[in-house]
């Protein structure tokens, strides 16, 4: 039996020629990333662990993105530990607010996850590299300090699920709405602790930014990681953000998956996640009216380039609708000069939106827009779970940024076709 | 004996063709202003009065603006419930986020405060429009409640400083050092309920937005309003802001001050205001070496263009020092928009800044650049008291935005002539 993406990778980390599903093996690290909220935990227990040096201070990286810059004195307490812990270890990757962003948009942009990688961070948004073609998953801060300190980690390794992606999406169509169709399809267990493996000739129209979007969302189906089938685009795109070598993995035609799901995505809708599931999804089509209060647009979903400008293209020369709070959070610094330079900035505050400094501001009833008693967001974001954006009886549907665009316009939820 | 600028206003409010300082009168009021912070202690008041129609559903702003984008569920709720308020009632100017910006630096660009005003605030810094030749001071939250039910205030006219400004400031001497070694001579109670009248040809060197800085901290000093002369640059502001009739007053030749201060600007230096008080000033010559971690650009006593103009001409192509974090925030979204357009914000992020969307931020120890133990800041806001931007151990140098630009290169508190 032949392995897949994720397995081969897993393996050749591990020193072993082969490995299965469900083995425990132990495998190098390629980085170690921690956040402003994880990494202070995380340093508690490597201070335990005896306070040596790191294993690597180039394979490190601490990104405080979640409660920066500062929102109280708490947050500014955590970020102030975690300063001078990296500084303390000489760990090279500390990226301080004016160098940063939101770290699953820094990481791949400042090239430090590629190819063939195996990464672990204490976020668990981590999946996201897998768009790179990198074995990548969340972990606990406990595992964050082992791996700090040993530069390796210990997994069971993953049984799979294969998506094959066919055809082209229609002109609303984005990487968002196809993962929260499949997360629709299979639920929020639907890949518990597997990897899911995304193949097919559907990924020529699919940018790197909707990839990052989907493998970002890997976990909201249960996921122990996504990755794509490693193609043109993937190379393009390292060749220009990284200088680190890459190793290109492809599965084995005799690779094991639990399933295979075939998906055309041509037949897709734009899709709606209702609260409080990712895996509560609609259609566009099949939406009532549901009357909202806020839109984000953003995220380490959301917040790439061909994420603003598809906001841009909705909201230019519109206007947010009265009564609306339309809030924009570019990925990092980089996307947010870029999107300066497009004039997208610049036709989205015309338009009636505020446009953040990135952060994950309120994705995770963090900052910078968080929801009252009663009022519901269309959110870019990632997960609609209860509260998650503010108060217990707030709502969040997550969805495209087109669609987030059109209701921002509509005050409603809306098909972007309704309002170009 | 005459009147004073700000007693004849008061007079002219009050029907009556002449009042005397240590007088109390009732005054119509042209416009009636409240914050998220301030208004939803406000409306319980209101309520409690029998929750009638207000005075006038145009003479009355609403700027959610210190914990806005909500920053926590209790500041969300804040909101929501001064916006159903402002809904209800009619009242025109509620500002949503995307259409805003800091009160201070909102309402005169929307043209709501114009000369010969009486307008009250709730919020201390609302002797802000004094710039314009309005009598305009900070009230607490059951005056704002009043006023919004009757259109009235009960004064004690106050008594009055005199400062006459001569000749021109040097290059990096602004409205802000000017106002800082003006309330470093007085003190912080130097000018205690009385109204701080500034004359002078000096007034020529000054654009609106240093007399609008100036007329901020008026307070600092204990004040109970600033006031300009009204002049061609007023003048000329207004027809550019407003489309209301406004009046010009002037002082009395025999008019009463308690004091008159004679200030060369020519001779002042860039002035630093140290913790723990605005009057715990220092010039820029005489200051020791002070290392820092933030500097804060902005606010509605330094976030105007002018201030951004002059925070871009000294970090163009210049690098905020590793480990210091420069956060800068546009005082509105017009002026946020001005300064992408001017590239200022290309810049400013180009040299590692961040840039907020328009709030008041740490300003206040509210949100988006908090300070932890024993960190500094130098901050071209208004107070500098102990805790006032996050921990009780941390510090706050004020300054005037070359200053802080400078400041943030340095990585130390610096003049700006030793970075250009």
């Amino acid at each position: 039996m032949g392995m897949t993406m994720t397995q081969k990778i897993l393996a050749k980390h591990a020193g072993l020629k082969e490995v299965k599903a469900g083995q425990l093996i132990e495998a190098d690290l390629d980085l170690v990333l921690g956040n402003d909220i994880t990494t202070p935990v995380a340093v508690n227990e490597y201070k335990k662990f005896g306070d040596k040096e790191v294993f690597n201070k180039s394979k490190i990286a601490i990104v405080p993105d979640h409660f920066t810059p500062n929102k109280d004195i708490k947050a500014a307490e955590q970020c102030k530990y975690i300063r001078e812990f990296a500084n303390e270890k000489g760990i090279e990757n500390f990226f301080e607010i004016g160098e940063m962003g939101i770290e699953h948009c820094l990481i791949p942009e400042k090239g430090l996850a590629v190819a063939g990688d195996v990464v672990i961070g204490a976020d668990s948004h981590t999946c996201t590299y897998g768009a790179l073609g990198a074995f990548s998953t969340g972990i606990g801060s406990t595992d964050m300090a082992s791996g700090m300190a040993t530069g390796k980690c210990w997994f069971k390794v993953p049984r799979a699920l294969k998506f094959v992606l066919k055809n082209k999406p229609a002109k609303w169509v984005s990487g968002k709405d196809i993962i929260l169709h499949i997360i629709g399809e299979i639920g929020v267990d639907g890949a518990l602790y597997k990897s899911m493996e995304f193949f097919g000739d559907g990924l020529d129209y699919l940018s790197m930014d909707d990839r990052f979007t989907m493998a970002n969302m890997a976990i909201e189906a249960g996921g122990k990681n996504g990755i794509f089938k490693v193609d043109d685009k993937t190379i393009e795109y390292l060749k220009e953000h990284t200088k680190r070598e890459w190793t290109v993995y492809e599965a084995d035609n005799d690779a094991e998956y639990d399933e295979v799901y075939e998906i055309d995505l041509s037949k897709l809708k734009p899709t709606v996640a209702f609260p409080h599931l990712p895996d509560n999804t609609k259609t566009i089509d099949k939406i009532p009216e549901i009357m909202i209060d806020q839109v984000v647009i953003g995220s380490c979903t959301n917040g790439r380039m061909s994420d603003l400008r598809v906001a841009r293209d909705i909201l230019k020369d519109k206007k947010v609708k009265k009564g609306v709070r339309c809030i924009v959070f570019p990925g990092t610094q980089k996307i947010y000069l870029q999107a300066i330079k497009e004039g997208i900035v610049e036709d989205l505050v015309k338009a009636g939106a505020v446009v953040s400094t990135p952060t994950c501001g309120p994705c995770l009833g963090g900052h910078m827009g968080i929801l009252a008693k009663g009022e519901r967001a269309v959110s870019t974001t990632n997960r609609n779970f209860v509260g998650r954006m503010g108060h217990v009886e707030s709502e969040v549907y997550l969805a495209s940024p087109a669609v987030a665009a059109a209701s921002a316009i509509a005050g409603k939820i809306e098909n972007p076709e309704n309002v170009v």
